[in-house]
């Protein structure tokens, strides 16, 4: 019935999506199952895409060709950049994101992708011979051969949704966990372990005072995360912002009882930066309020997202705690919040390239890596997808570098120290997130992305005009002065010194307070230059001439650890036979078998003398 | 958590959807349960809405104020209108929907109607006190009170999907089936039945050769569900119409062995005039092919809905003979077919209000009664929701009669003889279907819309301009003369007698030959009258003319039945005191409890000698 595919991705959440339309576009023939078709790319949890460090993610996937960042922006509500009043690293793209559109989207998309086949069905097992994956078996019975499988279920697997004393089988609410998976590869011998997550209850719109209520609205020039070119949506929606109260508090202390996570009856280690609201309450109780975004969850419908009140108390509790926000007095519940535990991996248990180290040609992406977050799990489909690609044509693994991406900080941080509790992306976890910004991940990777064949000609052309024309900018700032008189009401209202006599443009616009946009206007040639480019070169300009120096000093950096990142180990090495490590550093680089000594460096328990044994006994 | 609410709705699909308009609307407070938001208003089968005799049933919930021909229309991807070839009472409208579009509006319908608030959750039990509903019980534990309820669950009670051998418990495929409610109804007292109904597999579009197929296009002339106003979608997309063959059959035989339904495994009665196509191959083995209508499932979508192949068959032998398929030779399957068994309530068990006899404001629509259909579900819906208003107003139940709608010969098809198989509406089943037909509904039904007050004023008196101008036309015609210059090209081109002195134009369109259309351009003054009014009136008068004396008979003969039908019978009437009816007539007369006289004479088993027995000693 089923011709051999080249890949099988199982599920079409966010990670199975990209891992299909990657694989497909370098030219596999790809089968996508999933349990239920109308459910593809459905967002769990909030309607909203990026955030800080998440943004850069998408804008990454973006500039690798991926379709998140173009889905997301055709289906924009409402994008604001966060963080730009800080330095460039920290701008953040978030967008507020109509929930039936974006599935609708990517659906479309990939029924327009044309090595994509779409079957309907829940694996229930994997089919493998001689160590490696060949196929997988659905609930229906049916046997489907491939080359090689990427398994990305989600929250499905085991799934137990909670509501304070309540407890059922589930991968989201209304939907049917899956079963079959986990058992079969803990008999493999693969370990699994347990997680949870939550999400707020919903409410009704029409019931909500959003006069007692701030109003939140989108950023004026509405940015986006693709860098490719088509027109956003029209307009933008407001959101609100509310907050709880120590009475708020008070009633879902009531629930406290019942709750499956103070009484243990959740085992599995939930999101320590996505709290719930009682998880909150509990660990900062001497905060007497805490923010609440009110979020619209599509253009039309009136089903609200209650962002920031996570929880999985008893429905009434949280209803009545509802009622005593301000605005939210008269406040109709649609549905009442949860939590959810399901089954992940420990991620230590892959290659960089996401394929399981105990069985070839299995690939794992997403939640079940025991990570958190739509763009996390985008952005491992992606790779999976290209490696799992890449693999069975006999070309080298897609490993992106902790300097030159989130990404790879992403994968790196998996794989090499496992995670607790679910993982999710913080600018924090980027020792050079300096480079790492939302302003050049197309300078950083399009390049890649076309090597693999991912990226059109054009679209890196487009990046190296970027380039090139934002060079231009600086050198015209460089070789370019202007005079007092045109330049000092200007430099005044920014609150800046004034000059006496001409000064090269480049200098002042390095000034802090100085911006091109405090510029414009005083200089009818810089205006004329500017109108020749477009915003993206004309911001990367600017970041460049601002901050130029500190990114050299960081990219010196890159360069000194770079030995270290290129020492490529063999993955046979026995560190077993090298007796001057210590106990826990044998036995950890047996486990996790780092690629190169710069990760070897960065396993937990793997000290820096014993970083300096390895680089002797391998000749450095 | 809830306050009491005058009516809970449980179920979103057709028949709940149209059920909590209506209640809300009349200015009821509503609850609609349903178990997963995302779902609401799935079309489970075929994305089309009306046809034969069902398209009128759309005309008439539309007339009578439901949203099912708006939300219709505005999500049509083809309109025609089928058997325009025949007498009026067979024009049919039928539509082609955007099934992805068609949900989306209903809810976006249902969140702007003011009265309906939403719950999502499963209902798995009512509460009752004194002989009354009172509540339900949902799977969170809650109890919610009200006045009504209206139970709407369609093949979701224990629902059993068969494939082949293969057997799963659900609503539909990737959604779980709901359990409780029936076996509560039972220890009540209440009847259950099983019954099945089947769906065909959906396959990829982009693997199909069209160019084997036969193009069907919709009408030029764009028509429509509803009497009210809007924009229509601007284009219309192609269908096409293939064949089975021997070959197919052939194939389609090797799975029979397998088949649920002839190895009796499903116990359920299918629907008898929607077989599957083994089922076709069975009953009919004389026919060497079959029509298969090849309908995309929506504007943007590549799913395409195989229309006439509904099958349980394996889904190896649905693919391969579907591989047989003129066209179909490289089809990739989406999702195979199935059949499921579900739970119903054999529909004698109500009364002409939908309510249950059993218990006190309880009502039951769509599936549960028996029925099949997206339309036969959603006009119960409309009753039940409007009785349900009725009832707890102490006002009086809406009681279509058989000589007035669709609506009023399905309802008392149902409660008055039953049904033994999935029941579907078909204009045999209307003795008065001369009368019932698709361009008069507004003005059947309008007026009791409106004196319900789910019909507005300006809505009725557009309804009575419109009868108002027919009638201006048709007095038009009667007094107007047209001479032999000016219209016998026009008579001779329509292949009909010319004439030799100058004729009533009445007389002239009373031929059959003879439309408007055929006269128009002959004569100025009446090109000029005709282009004041708009084409429903046009059609309407142009009816009238051509056979009003078709449609008196049939208004006498309703007179004649009026006496019977009007003679309401006691409703605590003891018929086993009666002992000159025969034994069956006492005991089926005592089960159904019929309303009038009318009713009791459509009892199977109820003799016309019976009848008379009743009227006699009813003092007639
Ligand atoms: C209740 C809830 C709350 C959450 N809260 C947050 C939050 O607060 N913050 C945050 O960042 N993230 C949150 N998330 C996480 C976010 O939804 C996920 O990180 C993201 O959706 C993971 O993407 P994924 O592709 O790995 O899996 P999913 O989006 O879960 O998709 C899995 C897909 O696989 C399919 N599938 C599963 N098993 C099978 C099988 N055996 N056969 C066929 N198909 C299968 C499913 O049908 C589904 O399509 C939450 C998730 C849930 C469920
Ligand atoms: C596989 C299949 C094939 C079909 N084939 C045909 C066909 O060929 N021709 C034809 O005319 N018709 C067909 N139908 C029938 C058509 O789909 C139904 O007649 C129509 O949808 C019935 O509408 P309904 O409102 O009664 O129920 P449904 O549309 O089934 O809606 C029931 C609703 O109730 C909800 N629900 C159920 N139980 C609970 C509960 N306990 N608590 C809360 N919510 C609940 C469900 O989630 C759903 O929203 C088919 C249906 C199916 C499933």
């Amino acid at each position: 019935m089923f011709n051999k595919y080249d890949i099988i991705v199982v599920g079409a959440g966010h990670a199975g999506c990209e891992a299909a339309a990657a694989a497909a576009n370098l030219g596999s023939r790809v089968l996508l199952i999933t349990m239920n078709m109308g459910t593809i790319a459905q967002m769990s949890c909030n309607p909203a895409m990026g955030g800080v460090a998440k943004g850069q993610i998408v804008r990454e996937v973006d500039a690798l060709g991926g379709y998140s960042g173009i889905i997301s922006d055709k289906t924009t509500l409402q994008f604001r950049m966060l963080n730009s009043s800080k330095g460039p690293a920290m701008w953040s793209p978030r967008a507020q994101i109509d929930r039936m559109r974006f599935a609708e989207e990517w659906r479309l998309m990939l029924e327009q992708t044309p090595n994509v086949d779409f079957w309907q069905d829940t694996v229930v097992g994997l089919l493998t011979n001689d160590g490696k994956v060949t196929g997988v078996k659905t609930s229906l019975g049916i046997e489907i051969a491939c080359e090689a499988v990427v398994l990305t279920n989600g929250t499905f697997l085991n799934g137990q949704i909670h509501i304070g004393e309540k407890r059922f089988g589930g991968g989201r609410t209304g939907e049917k966990a899956a079963t079959g998976i986990t058992e079969q590869l803990v008999e493999m011998g693969f370990e699994a372990g347990r997680m949870k997550t939550g999400t707020p209850p919903r409410v009704d719109g029409r019931s909500l005072d959003y006069g007692k209520m701030e109003e939140q609205w989108g950023d004026e020039i509405q940015g986006r995360f693709s860098y490719t070119d088509f027109e956003l949506p029209k307009d933008q929606r407001c959101c609100w912002i509310t907050y709880t109260n120590s009475e708020v508090h008070e009633t879902l202390k009531e629930g406290f009882e019942q709750s499956p996570m103070f009484t243990g009856r959740i085992k599995g280690l939930g999101p320590r930066y996505c709290p719930s609201i009682e998880d909150k309450i509990n660990r900062f109780a001497e905060r007497d309020r805490h923010q609440i975004f009110v979020e619209p969850e599509g253009w039309n419908t009136v089903e609200i997202y209650v962002n920031g009140f996570s929880t999985s108390l008893p429905e009434d509790v949280q209803y009545r705690a509802l009622t005593k926000i301000p605005g939210f007095e008269k406040a109709k519940m649609f549905r009442p919040g949860y939590a959810i535990e399901y089954d992940f991996f420990p991620p230590t248990q892959l290659k960089l390239s996401l394929e399981t180290k105990k069985l070839n040609n299995l690939y794992f992406a997403g939640q079940i890596n025991g990570t958190t977050g739509y763009e996390e799990a985008a952005c491992q489909g992606l790779i999976a997808g290209i490696n799992a690609h890449q693999k069975i044509n006999q070309k080298e693994d897609l490993i992106l570098k902790r300097s030159e991406s989130y990404i790879g900080v992403l994968i790196d941080d998996l794989v090499t120290k496992g995670t607790e509790e679910p993982y999710r992306m913080f600018t924090s976890r980027a020792e050079h997130r300096l480079l790492l910004r939302q302003d050049n991940a197309d300078i950083r990777l399009s390049p890649i992305g076309h090597a693999l064949g991912l990226i059109s000609d054009d679209r890196l052309k487009k990046v190296d005009a970027k380039i090139e024309n934002a060079d231009t900018i600086v050198s015209y700032l460089k070789s370019t002065s202007i005079n007092p008189e045109k330049v000092n009401a200007a430099l005044e209202a920014a609150g800046t010194p004034t000059i006496s006599q001409s000064v090269k443009m480049f200098q002042l616009i390095t000034r802090p307070q100085i911006t091109f946009e405090n510029i414009r206007g005083s200089d009818q040639s810089f205006d004329e230059m500017l109108s020749g480019f477009d915003l993206e070169t004309i911001e990367q300009a600017e970041i460049k001439v601002k901050y130029e120096s500190y990114f050299e000093k960081e990219l010196e950096i890159v360069e000194k650890m770079k030995r270290m990142e290129d020492h490529i180990i063999n993955s046979e090495f026995n560190y077993l036979n090298l007796v001057s490590l210590s106990k826990e550093a044998r036995e950890k680089l047996m486990k996790i078998k780092p690629r190169t000594l710069g990760q070897a460096s960065r396993i937990s328990g793997v000290s820096p003398s014993d970083i300096s044994v390895l680089m002797v006994h391998m000749g450095r």
